[in-house]
């Protein structure tokens, strides 16, 4: 982009930014104070960073106890733990479900498992409408159906899915639930306390508004899931099996703690804002961005109302990567375009093509909004000259 | 500790503090500038932190290709992605070294494994002086041998394991070796490019002075090892399985972008330094302290002539935590208590009684080390009267 430009950042899907100010703070202090960790450290033991994060989040999910919010890299490596330690916990023949909205880091593992003959696996397409329904889940039922994982919100459609009705059919067959949220976590309510839902997963430098290197799950009953990823743990320490303990259970080596600072940070900003507020506003700038869009009709927008940030479109006869770079050389608009790691919806949507995909967070103003729209709007007719002259 | 007490740090095993200021400074950047990830986002791309902090890292250890450096949440995770994605690619029987030196996040892996029946165990233990010789391993070898994981310096005795030796031995046989290099990475001069060793771990935090929630591994030959925890690499996304190079075929999900900004400040410091500079100071150091603490005869050092920067010790009759509580609250002297996780270590030394220890870094003054010591043998003196009052 030309220097005197400012950036719109709309690529807050992948990660948000800017942060707020708080959440800088909170890394900074931590990063300037000694952390004396869990365990035997001699002396005063500072700010307890990771206990401080499940606090907030068992605030924020409207479930408890604190202890059962678990710390990881990212939300593809919960996914990993939570899929893993399930079959570890539960051997013997496994079909799973899934679908085809869902991310990589779902469709990835459970295809190399796939492979390796360790499941059989389905996964389930969504409707016209961008989400997966209980009826289709209910179909794809078998008796040896033990689990099931999926995208709670769609990161190329900006769909929500209804966990609760599926959630309440796959209770009936006594399959187990886990929930990557990793697209709604901070973006809408989620209560995890009323959800039928067994582990969700976060991410923490997404809607939480904490930095990268963050995310977890929440975990109902601990005893579902072995631990596949043991250590030190600080406690309990002549044991040379893991301690069964929560959070201990799942969680070995040093904490991330400027992380987690930066996590109790970016939720306890959320919890100030609210969920229902941040999901109106997501609502209201979405709806003014695709009327824009849609006053051109050589733009396609795939979801007509998206219940997250997400507005993802594509200009007729113009490459999503072509579009992504003159956006963002000529108008300083970052979006993010390509297949956004979930190939399946593509292939559903745009026949595996690709897409621009926009992206909103809290921090998006509505003037921001305008000015992208306006720009797409003006290549969108330039385009259409190109392809036919008047 | 009283508060008008300045702190003297010596906890650094655990975690290095303070920073250089180098890493504060790159953490910040990376916080202030939104980065754009791999892959298909749209705009300048930004710092591309994580082929910075392996560039880094192929200088320090003098091995290549850069992109043979994984980058993981910490060394514990790397223990136990590279032991699970070991036995993924050989399977079949498999017995499996380790040492009395071990942490935890050694151990323990391999005990859980040894417990589902997956592995046989032998834990080779250690000499006098406080180093496994190459024929200890090499009587505990047997036809099934495919592994050994072991520690390079021990976090307790603060000696440094010769695995070049060692690492011979093993390729006559055919054992794969992977070596926990936690309390060497940055602390002595390590080179990858001569030891025979097939995989070696590091973390982020503690002697190459990045931020906790950073860690990884060098891997000479990437096929030994199957990737067991996947997802979206912002590459090659419509493949359903894993992309098998270098090195999406270990890294899935957001990398830890602050963290890598911060662990490539953090060794480009090492390497300003030189590790033989800092290794020497470490050596005149502790020899400084210890020679302090001999004065005392009721003060047991652990280790004479320690290569890494710890001392060890406790004060007969005295348990270790009052020792320690007492070193920080009266004095300001920040050790560690207990068993360090590394219970072997002290079933040997100490009966499992757990000792003192003082760590070490290259911010560690020589003045800092006297007023250590000069307390250390204040409370000595103090517990001799107790015990046996004349």
């Amino acid at each position: 982009m030309r220097d005197d430009q400012p950036i719109i950042y709309l690529n807050n899907a992948a990660t948000t930014w800017p942060k707020p100010a708080a959440v800088i703070e909170a890394t900074m202090a931590a990063l300037a104070a000694p952390v004396f960790g869990s365990g035997r450290t001699a002396g005063t033991q500072g700010e307890d960073y990771p206990t401080l994060a499940r606090e907030a989040l068992a605030g924020l999910f409207h479930a408890g106890p604190a202890e059962h919010y678990i710390f990881t890299q990212n939300a593809t490596d919960s996914l990993n733990l939570l899929i893993h330690g399930f079959l570890a916990a539960h051997p013997g023949p496994c079909h799973v479900l899934t679908t085809a909205l869902d991310h990589n880091s779902v469709l990835r593992p459970l295809h190399e498992l796939e492979h390796e003959g360790r499941i059989t696996l389905t996964v389930v397409p969504f409707e016209e409408d961008g989400t997966v329904s209980p009826a289709a889940v209910r179909a794809a039922l078998r008796p040896e159906t033990r689990l099931m994982v999926m995208a709670h919100g769609s990161n190329v459609l900006g769909t929500v899915q209804d966990v609760g009705a599926i959630g309440a059919v796959l209770r009936e067959h006594g399959v187990y639930f886990i929930v990557d949220g990793a697209q709604t976590a901070g973006h809408i309510p989620v209560d995890l306390g009323t959800l039928p839902v067994d582990a969700y997963v976060f991410t923490g430098h997404k809607g939480l508004f904490g930095i990268s290197g963050t995310g977890g799950f929440y975990i109902r009953d601990p005893d579902a899931v072995a631990p596949v990823r043991v250590g030190g743990t600080g406690t309990d320490s002549f044991s040379l099996l893991q301690p069964r303990e929560m959070p201990e259970r799942f969680e070995a080596g040093t904490p991330n703690y400027p992380g987690l600072a930066a996590l109790a940070a970016g939720v306890a900003f959320v919890r100030s804002v609210g969920t229902a507020a941040i999901a109106e506003k997501a609502e209201r700038q979405t709806a003014l961005i695709i009327r824009e869009l849609q006053a051109e009709q050589n733009i396609l927008v795939y979801t007509e109302r998206p219940a997250l940030p997400i507005v993802s479109f594509s200009i007729q006869g113009m490459d999503d990567d072509d579009l992504g770079f003159i956006l963002a050389r000529a108008y300083g608009v970052v979006g993010r375009t390509g297949l956004h790691c979930a190939p399946l919806v593509h292939r559903a949507i745009d026949g595996g093509e690709g897409c621009v995909r926009l992206s909103l967070s809290w921090f998006t103003t509505d003037e921001e909004c305008r000015t992208a729209a306006r720009a797409i709007r003006e290549v969108a007719r330039h385009a259409d000259c190109q392809v036919d002259p008047a």
